[in-house]
């Protein structure tokens, strides 16, 4: 079975990007394959489930999953069917919009702090601050914030990308795990998905005409995410370039790539120390005991 | 006077720190200058009042105070005194105590980011980040930590330090300016408030029996604030260390800071395009034309 570890950027010289791979065919799965795929995918989702308790209960370590791509890559699908699966107790999801008023008033990383998981939980970002290094480049957006002229200058995206090294090297080392994915998906297929919505009454609430505006820039974004992601690759805060062509491949990787953060976090239930367990030993003599009234009660 | 650049620490080689000061005469301030200490205050309060104005209006760029210092320095007193004396639509306060449950659950400086305020506002942090280098160290507290272990290590607060310097950096870039200002008081200055404060019945809530044991650790806390400072201090996110046995001349000194942070940025009530310029005459033109009718119809 296809390995995550080969769509994984890491910039440390082991790594295997597959770029250029949107497609099962690409990435060298067999599309008779997907039966097989789909029950890993599901054996997949029933450890999450396990694991997420672990890491409930343990509250050492919080989960920063982005989710980023292009129009129909799947995001919302991959949401839905992957991140589903876990007791929404534990998960937050935040979707990124266009920013608010107040949000542009703002540093570009506060509404996704402000967002952060309490440690213990997962939060799954639907788009992150990487839209501030992404739309924002395509259409230069920066020219029109109201910043100080000392900010807005030729070197503006090479700072955000350090900027955000800084911040999720920072995350890393207080105790989170920030796993990027990027859902690859091609101009054909995304050309498919979008005809789907217009002509399924079900779906068209999901098409915009600004769709196709952003459409005609698909490959200047295919250039920024690949400047994007190569700067913003570290070891311990990669990014995963997912095929996104097919819904069950995409489903399938997002949940190895899930399997393997909680495996490197390896949550366990908390150790209770000796006076903690001779305490829950006395609640349970009393709730014994209480339960023995009880039925003394019922008797009389 | 005193020339507050004096006491600025930037790292940058063209600075004069007076890490001892505390006292007006460890400054070279004499006790019968305190009249015009005092209206010089007065003077750059209203300066800083029209300067806060046009801030507010332009929006351009955020202000975060950050104090930081001993108990009994005059925190509290210098926010009432100094900041008091701008438009408070205009400035946020914002006080750090002991962190609460759901914020030790977040990385540290989750709080502060939070509290950052738009772009236009000044925020004056009592307390702050710091905190998490300062009280955290000296009891060492991050032993007692729920994070995962990688993350407690024999950097922690190397790391920290590194950790501040690139979020104020972030901040620089993203358009605020942080100027952080350590009240500087002397071991003996403090032990005079604090009599004052077991002595008078209006200022007994301000004294807990904690404080003598913070206290206990005042050499402690000398030496990481100047560790801290050492390590945090950059020329666009400077620190000043303010001399503060004396109230009236730490007030002057922290007005002179603000001043000068003012004129840094130098803010302009924002200019109008030729478009918004036709449309307030226009606007002109109605609202006369209106008082022209009331006019009329008051006749009848």
């Amino acid at each position: 079975m296809l390995n995550v570890e080969r769509l994984c950027v890491k910039k440390d010289g082991e790594f295997e990007v597959l770029h250029e791979c949107t497609s099962a065919k690409n990435a060298g799965v067999k599309k008779q394959e997907r039966a097989l795929y789909e029950q890993r995918t599901q054996q997949n989702l029933q450890k999450l489930a396990v694991m997420q308790e672990k890491l409930y209960a343990d509250g050492k370590e919080g989960v920063v999953v982005i989710l980023q791509a292009m129009d129909a890559a799947g995001k919302d699908s991959a949401v839905k069917h992957v991140i589903g699966a876990l007791n929404p107790q534990g998960v937050d999801i935040v979707s990124f919009k266009q920013p608010t008023k107040e949000e542009l008033a703002h540093d570009y990383l506060w509404r996704a702090v402000r967002a952060l998981p309490t440690r213990g939980k997962i939060a799954i970002f639907n788009r992150s601050y990487y839209e501030d290094v992404l739309v924002v480049q395509v259409h230069h957006l920066e020219k029109t914030y109201r910043m100080a002229e000392r900010c807005i200058d030729d070197d503006f995206f090479e700072k955000r990308y350090r900027q955000i090294v800084d911040f999720e090297r920072y995350l890393y080392e207080n105790s989170y795990r920030v796993v990027k994915i990027f859902l690859n998906v091609s101009k054909e297929r995304q050309k498919e998905r979008f005809l789907e919505r217009i002509d399924d009454p079900a779906k068209n609430w999901k098409f915009s005409q600004a769709d196709l505006k952003e459409r005609a820039h698909f490959e200047s974004y295919q250039k920024v995410y690949r400047d994007v992601i190569d700067a913003t690759a570290k070891r311990d805060t990669p990014w995963y370039v997912v095929p996104a062509d097919q819904k069950w491949l995409a489903r399938y990787c997002i949940s190895e790539i899930l399997v393997n953060t909680m495996n490197e976090i390896n949550p366990e239930f908390p150790e209770l120390s000796d006076e903690e367990k001779a305490g829950l030993a006395q609640c349970r003599t009393l709730l014994t005991a209480d339960s023995q009234e009880e039925k003394e009660k019922n008797k009389k």
